[in-house]
């Protein structure tokens, strides 16, 4: 059976065995295939999709395309989050160690940023001296003594998923609910994962902009875990506007900081809340949601979450003091510039995907994966959604490295802040939470 | 504009504008372009299509992308034929110089067997000295002089199209009608034709097996040659059954020669009158059909048409004795051994595409471009679709370079040749004739 059969296979709608697939991701992993077959075999599968046991088939075998997390002996849950990829949300770096420090271990492998999106890596990396670059068996040390680690994908963990991954960004494949599933849960099984929550975006910020592709997409992932004995939960959150107020790199870490001790934006604050207590629950370290979320509370009310992060920045290399004076430590920007509203009315839009489309023209984000991160640029956008504002109030900040930067940031906000006369009623931040059992509508 | 651009673009149902596609044609036929990206494109193609405006405007483009023969200036009609690939076709030996013969000239640009079906070049090569390499002006000179050059494509005509072919061929996107249709229509374009006849095969052993396809086909081709003034006519002709008696190499060219002797097969020689006498219609050579027929049959009886061969062959470095005594000077096989019916009965089916795999298997074709081809080995089969015949009664002979070749010619026949007890009516030789006026029902 040679490539090209599997290619006309699919192609005329036909399914691909698991033995094919197995020796598929093999294959790529080795860089034995041509990559002008694999693509093709990728559009194929974008145009023909896969069937559930073809994505199962799939998921596994780029999971044993490489090396996963030997974490399996520990006693504690092991738990993760993925985000479907969001414009200000730094969720990962408040929820990690904050599930942590309640006693569920957090292996989290994490991404970068690209277009308009931010990445947890590059955030990170704010920090002076933090290192994202771990061995498998650095992190399982980690995950061991400290309970959590925040770190990038190697070269170890499902190798055959990041060649596909490459390829199917540069041929328009990446938006193919299968690929998308097999993609994800690869990488997140290769954690050794008994548990995981999926915060699934909904909305202009959003990758796949309709909710049906969405839900299927998340009803794949829980099928795929369910195969391997790792529960999935996934919540459909709202990215009709930034979550919390900064939008960049630093100024998101100071954010997640604040909201460790006890303040930050409310949004911010409540879906942490809500996928740390999905976590905890599905880590055995809370019977039901509502104990795991006052568990939560506590850990940010008598500071465990800030003490488990600023363990994570020590054992990670970076400089604790972080945890204490952040705008002393972090890279700050050379200019700050008040952005004020042009004229009276309602908040309409706050389009998320302008905005990071914006940090990324000022220097914070990438449009390829070669380009360098400036992590003091950026947005603080205090306007929400259905605000009444007066011409000349105050409705975000400009953090830019020069005057030109802060043109760029001003020219994004006059395109994202819509103003008009039209009252707006704010979305629920959390609208479905999809399980094995179903879709259950919560606001 | 990336390529991504596009690939997404088409993938998303829309259209590639005409400059997109010529700076598309000019970067493949540099090698600029990314190989994984250009076989998503074709891959999208394949599912999208191609509106009539894109399919004319990639013609041109691929055409643009190299060289044309040089002869513009001649004053007589250029005219040619392509085929869509038989078995046992042998056509283009007998036609070209036939044609050519009658006054037209015919600049053929050829093409290599692979798989099931054979190549008018391998075939002219099993003439001792043969060369099918000629450059543009070399071939245009001879054109001049003889009136007919028979020659295989070269890296000046259409070089865009040899490596958009090369990777169709991998990557499962030949069988896509508006490719195919360009990918012909830019090469034969390329040889500065004044018409073309297309022979549209139906049946078994055609790439394309519905008769819907090959009439779309037919009619993107038609109105591509009409954007270039180079009127096209196609015939549907039947090969549910190899055409003629020999299959191969060497025995073809000797089958060829006999119908220019005005023998041969019947099939044979009422395909190359009905054909040629398009060519001549097209080229001006002729006032209508019958009168065209008249000289063809004539140029067969007084000797015209094999005179014509072998100034072809001398031009191009062959044996001219081929054409005296082809038996003495064309390779012959080592083994030759009769096919009997294992039953008494009627033939069924004699399958094409299984001869030409048995052919191949035996060493006289392709699995890839770059196998040799033995000329001497192949079959010789008188059994017909309808044919009543008795138990040991001669089928078919076998040609063959040894015992072991023999019993794959064997098996090959086993599998081809049904015979049963049904009534067989044998199909009509052409059963349609398609133009700009539209599809007339010839049968």
């Amino acid at each position: 059976m040679t490539l090209r059969d599997l290619i006309e296979r699919k192609r005329d709608g036909g399914a691909i065995t698991g033995a094919e697939w197995h020796a598929f991701a093999r294959d790529v992993a080795s860089g034995k295939l041509p990559d002008y077959q694999v693509s093709a075999l990728l559009m194929a599968i974008y145009f023909r999709g896969l069937s559930s046991g073809e994505t199962a088939a799939l998921t596994e075998a780029m999971l044993r395309s490489g090396s996963t997390l030997g974490v399996g002996h520990l006693k504690v849950g092991r738990v993760d989050k993925h985000s479907t990829g969001g414009v200000g949300d730094k969720v990962s770096l408040v929820l990690a160690p904050l599930v942590a420090a309640c006693g569920a271990a957090v292996p989290m492998v994490s991404g970068r940023g690209l277009g308009h999106t931010g990445g947890t890596l590059d955030k990170l990396e704010s920090i002076p001296g933090f290192s994202t670059r771990l061995t498998l068996a650095a992190a399982a040390t980690q995950v061991e003594r400290v309970g959590c680690v925040i770190m990038g994908q190697t070269g170890e963990i499902a190798p055959a998923d990041r060649k596909l991954y490459a390829l199917r960004d540069a041929t328009g494949t990446v938006a193919s609910i299968p690929l998308i599933a097999a993609s994800i849960m690869s990488k997140k099984l290769a954690e050794g994962l008994t548990g995981l929550v999926l915060d699934v975006k909904t909305g202009a910020g959003s990758f796949l902009q309709r909710l049906d592709d969405e839900l299927r997409a998340a009803q794949e992932m829980i099928a795929l875990g369910l195969l391997h004995r790792c529960p999935v939960v996934a919540l459909l959150t709202n990215m009709d506007s930034p979550l919390g107020v900064a939008c960049g790199n630093a100024n998101e870490v100071e954010e997640a900081i604040a909201t460790l001790k006890g303040g930050g934006p409310a949004d911010l604050r409540e879906l942490t809340l809500r996928l740390g207590a999905e976590m905890l629950v599905l880590g055995s370290a809370a019977a039901d949601l509502t104990s795991a979320r006052a568990q939560l509370e506590a850990a940010i009310e008598g500071g465990a979450g800030l003490e488990k992060l600023r363990e994570v920045i020590e054992a990670q290399g970076g400089n604790p003091s972080t945890c204490d004076a952040p705008e002393r430590v972090l890279p700050q920007p050379e200019v700050r510039e008040a952005y004020a509203a042009p004229r009276d009315g309602v908040v309409q839009r706050v389009e998320p995907r302008a905005i990071g489309l914006g940090v990324t023209a000022m220097g914070g984000g990438r449009t390829t994966m070669e380009d360098r991160v400036d992590p003091a640029v950026g947005f603080l956008i205090t306007a929400r959604p259905g605000d009444t504002v007066r011409r000349g109030a105050p409705l975000a900040t400009i953090l830019a490295r020069d005057a030109a930067g802060a043109a760029l940031g001003r020219a994004a906000l006059d395109g994202a802040i819509v103003i008009g006369d039209h009252p707006v009623v704010p979305l629920p931040l959390v609208s479905h939470r999809v399980t094995v059992a179903g879709v259950e509508r919560l606001a």
